[in-house]
C-alpha cells in the first residue's frame, strides 16, 4: 500500500510510525514546505517527491494533514487526476471538508477525524462517506481507523461536537472554580460535585483547568469552527461564550512559556497579569 | 430539642420525619400560610403556634426553609428577642442569606443548603458560619449536617457554584447533542465522549437532557441567582449563557405536562412546538 501525505507535520509523522513498521510505502513533498516538515520526512525516512501532482501519480491513497487554513488548497493542489482515495483528516469543519472534497474530480473522498490527541498509542481516527472502507484498509497497515457513517461531514462533525462538550466543560470549570476559590471553598466544591460526577471528577477538572491556562489562545480559535458547525441548526450560545471565556483568559495568559503547576497558581497569575 | 420551621413545605416536612424519629419536638406557624402547608404541619403532627414571632420563644433551633423570594421577610418575622440558633437554609445566594442573618440581632446564625433532592435518604446539609456546630448537633436528630466553613456564605455559595456546574453541563449536552442528532451521529458520540468521560456519561447525559426539557424554566429562574453569586469575581459568561439556553428551552417547552420518555422525543417537541 502507498500512502501519501499532504502536509508532514505531528499528525503525518505520527502515523507514519505505525504505516512504515506495518509494511505501507510513504511519500510526500517536502518542496515548499518548512524546515520542520523537511527535517521530520527526512528522519522518518519517507520517499519525497517534487510536487502534490507527482505524489498524487505515485499512490493508492492521499491523507491531507495540513493547517485547518491550508485544508481546501491542500485539495485542489493535487490536480484533477487522481483516482485514488482522498482523505481529509484536518480539524475543520463539516462545511469546510465538503469544500475541500470538491476538488477531487475522478477519486473517492473520505471524511476523517483524530479523536484525542495523536501522541496517544493507536489514536482513533473516525472515517465516514459511502468510500471511507478505502481508507480503512490502512487498519491492515497499523491504524486504527472506525467507520461511522455513510455521509462526508458525519467524521469531522462528531469531532466539532466533542469539541463543543470537553472544551464547555473546560470554560464551565474555570469560571465555576474561579469563584469557589476566591470564596476559600474550592475543595470542598471538589467533592460536593464530585458525589455526583464521580470519583475521578477532582482529577480531570483539575486537569482540564490548568491546560485551559496553557492553551487559552488555541482553544479560542478552535471553538469558532464549532460555532460555525453548530450554527446550522440552532444559536449556539454555550459555544460562543465558551469562546468568550478562553478569550478572557489567553489575554492575559498568552505569554505563560509553561504549563502551571497547580490550578491555583493559574488562577494567580490570571488575576496579576 | 426543639426545632422551629418557618414555612412548612417540602423541605421542612421530609427533614420533620427524620426529626421526629429520632426524638426531637418540631414546631411551626401556620397561621397564613397555604392549605398546603397546613395540610403537611397537620399529617406530620407537628406543634402549632400563631405567630413566627411565638416560635421563637418555643424553641432551641429556628430553621428557615422558604419560598427564595421570602428569605429575607423570614428573618426579619421572628422579632429581636431570640437568642437561640437561627438557620438559613434557602435556595438563595450568599448576599441574600446575609442580608436575611442581619435580622437576627441576639440569636446565632448558620448558613446552611440543601445538596441535592431533600426526597434523597439522608440528604446532605453543608453548614458555614462560626456558630455552625448549634445546628450540628440535629445530627444526634437524624439529620446529615456538615460544617465546611466558619463563614457566613459558603454553604450558600457551594450550593451556587455546585448549580453553576451541573445546569451548565445540562444546557452544554442540549447544545451538542441537538446538533448531532440533526447529523444523525448522537448515539456515535455518547461512544466517542464516553471514552474520556468515563462508562457512566450516557446515562447521566440522557437523564439530564430528559429533565432539561421538564424542568428548563425553573432552571433558568435559578441561574439569576447563580450569575449573581459569580458575579462578584468575574464576568460570568458561562452563566449568562446556560440561563439563555434554558430560555430558548423553556420558551418553547414550558407547557409540557410530563417528562418525555427520550431525548429524542424531547428534541421532536422542542423543533414542532
Amino acid at each position: 500500500m502507498k500512502v501519501g501525505f499532504i502536509g508532514f507535520g505531528e499528525v503525518a509523522s505520527t502515523l507514519t510510525i505505525e504505516l512504515l513498521i506495518n509494511g505501507a510505502e510513504v511519500f510526500t513533498c517536502v518542496e515548499g514546505r518548512s524546515d520542520f516538515s523537511r527535517n521530520l520526512a527526512q528522519e522518518k525516512n519517507v520517499n519525497t517527491v517534487p510536487t502534490n501532482e507527482a505524489l498524487a501519480q505515485k499512490v493508492d491513497i492521499i491523507l491531507s494533514a495540513v493547517t485547518p487554513a491550508a485544508a481546501i488548497d491542500a485539495a485542489a493542489s493535487i490536480g484533477t487526476n487522481f483516482k485514488g482515495t482522498y482523505v481529509d483528516i484536518n480539524n475543520v469543519s463539516p462545511e469546510v471538508v465538503k469544500s475541500a472534497l470538491q476538488h477531487i474530480k475522478q477519486g473517492k473522498v473520505v471524511d476523517a477525524a483524530i479523536i484525542g490527541s495523536v501522541n496517544r498509542k493507536k489514536v482513533q481516527i473516525l472515517a465516514s462517506g459511502k468510500d471511507a472502507p478505502e481508507f480503512a484498509q490502512l487498519n491492515d497497515f497499523g491504524l486504527n481507523i472506525k467507520i461511522i457513517g455513510t455521509e462526508i461531514g458525519q467524521a469531522s462533525g462528531i469531532k466539532m461536537l466533542r469539541s463543543s462538550y470537553t472544551k464547555g466543560v473546560s470554560a464551565l470549570l474555570w469560571e465555576t472554580f474561579y469563584a469557589a476559590y476566591k470564596m476559600g471553598v474550592d475543595e470542598e466544591l471538589f467533592d460536593v460535585i464530585g458525589n455526583t460526577e464521580g470519583s475521578e471528577f477532582k482529577k480531570s477538572a483539575i486537569s482540564r483547568m490548568i491546560s485551559t491556562a496553557f492553551h487559552a489562545s488555541r482553544r479560542q480559535e478552535e471553538m469558532k469552527e464549532v460555532q460555525l458547525a453548530l450554527s446550522l441548526f440552532e444559536d449556539p450560545v454555550l459555544a460562543k461564550s465558551t469562546e468568550r471565556k478562553f478569550h478572557q483568559i489567553a489575554q492575559k495568559l498568552k505569554r505563560l512559556d509553561k504549563k502551571p503547576d497547580t490550578y491555583r497558581e493559574a488562577f494567580l497569575l490570571w488575576e496579576k497579569l
